[in-house]
């Protein structure tokens, strides 16, 4: 096995990931469990030496995410964009830990007319292949990225994942059936978004009771609805770098079909950028 | 007191109003409870006995909304727009009761793009003063109602109120802390709209975090961002005729500042259209 010389721990809201990564930046082996931040509260050093277990004591470890929220373990300030791997190392927020454990900041953007935080994401930017970039990264919140030379200079939040999961377990869209994919139903959605979210999320419950959407393609539709909603204020012809996998991956790529894409894994991203960042610092 | 000669009935999910209604339309009478559709299951028959108590057994009555419902005491079929007041005359549907007792079906909107469907909204509409309007009807399912010569032409759905109690009870915008109306907030909200829901919505978690929006003020914001969707949509110009009253009449009336529109009363409203269908339709 390879010599490892950095830990990474993208510590999540409901999930921990942690990276041994090699000289090189090469991951050697990987950790995840559902011990996020939010999952109970404090005793974060014990968490972290639990998560750790074996692993080599003698390494710095650079952490990710909500642990460095005011829900976290210390708050690691946002930094403003525009925001490269310089700036966020610059930031680096220390943790109280037996050994030298550290915080990537956030980053924020302040202008007249918007407000925007991101806490995780950045790290996932900095591990990105593409160094220029219109980069899109799902999720709860999901965040669009302008990324030029591997610096965040402006970005965008849609609620979508937070959404779906609202509507379809409350209220006038829950069906009480299993969900299944739909790509017919995830299309009408698409084209459901143009008259806006709020009308096209209703265009499921109408159509149901009208007959021209099954209840089991409700998750789809919604789906359609709300990525649609994303691709009508980005994406206008530049090229698109999605960092997701599996299903949402093939949504994305299916709403983006015809324009210029690519997608990369967001967990190998992570794991990059966390070893970029540390390099940036020189902590490895 | 006036000869009573009709009984409506506006039985909705949550809440249900009975209007005992004289010649000539005026209404000389209300009763309000909260023994909604929703409530409890069945048993509709006792329930309205109950509602109507010592009023005049002699008289018909006519029923609105979710009582007509899959969930209300006999389905009434929509009847699909445009649709005025024959059109709904025509296909009352009659309860099983010891007397007269009929109720207004919905009506529904089935195009190549678009699906719609209203029920108890179609009778509002017949009670507005405004004969030629486009009237919007706030509420969980918002409608606005393109109405030619007192008919149902085309209308659309938005899901202000449901997604306003979704985001506001749970996930990233739940404050916990009791709310205020904030003018400035709710125009925030509405200028954030441009940026699409999912967009402006989040705008209240970054501009709360960044200090820029009072925790106290979310809910305004969030009234501004939805209510602004409507109008990006909606109101391009023409007379606004909006059903409501109190709070929510007071943000439409701001939200549409400078627009021509008036302000009716959805209850006031609501018993006249019984009224002027039960006239049509020969009951009174």
């Amino acid at each position: 096995m390879s010599e490892i010389t950095l830990i990474g721990v993208d510590w999540g809201s409901t999930s921990v990931r942690a990276f041994a990564i090699a000289r090189g930046g090469a991951v050697v082996n990987v950790r995840r469990t559902d011990d996020g931040v939010f999952l109970r509260s404090g005793d974060f050093g014990a968490r972290l030496a639990a998560l750790l277990g074996d692993w080599p004591a003698n390494v710095p470890i650079l952490m990710c995410g909500m642990i460095g929220s005011d829900r976290g373990w210390v708050q690691a300030p946002y930094v403003t964009a525009p925001a490269g791997l310089d700036d966020l190392a610059k930031h680096l927020v220390r943790v109280p830990f037996v050994r030298p454990a550290f915080i990537v900041p956030g980053v924020s953007l302040i202008a007249d007319e918007t407000c925007e935080v991101m806490r995780g994401e950045e790290t996932i930017v900095m591990g990105l292949d593409a160094r220029d970039a219109l980069a899109c990264l799902p999720g709860t919140h999901a965040k669009w990225v302008d990324v030029d030379d591997r610096r965040i200079v402006d970005f965008r939040t849609y609620m979508t994942g937070e959404l779906r999961a609202l509507v379809l377990g409350h209220g006038a869209l829950a069906t009480g059936v299993a969900q299944e994919h739909s790509h017919d139903a995830f299309a009408q959605g698409l084209d459901a978004a143009s008259s806006g979210v709020t009308s096209g999320l209703f265009q499921a419950r109408a159509r149901r009771l009208l007959g021209r959407l099954a209840a089991e393609h409700t998750a789809a539709f919604v789906g359609g609805v709300l990525i649609g909603e994303e691709l009508r204020h980005e994406a206008r012809g530049e090229r698109v770098t999605v960092a997701a996998q599996g299903e949402i991956a093939s949504a994305y790529a299916a709403a983006l079909d015809g324009r210029p894409h690519a997608i990369e894994d967001p967990e190998r991203a992570v794991a990059k950028g966390l070893w970029r960042i540390a390099e940036a610092a020189g902590l490895c």
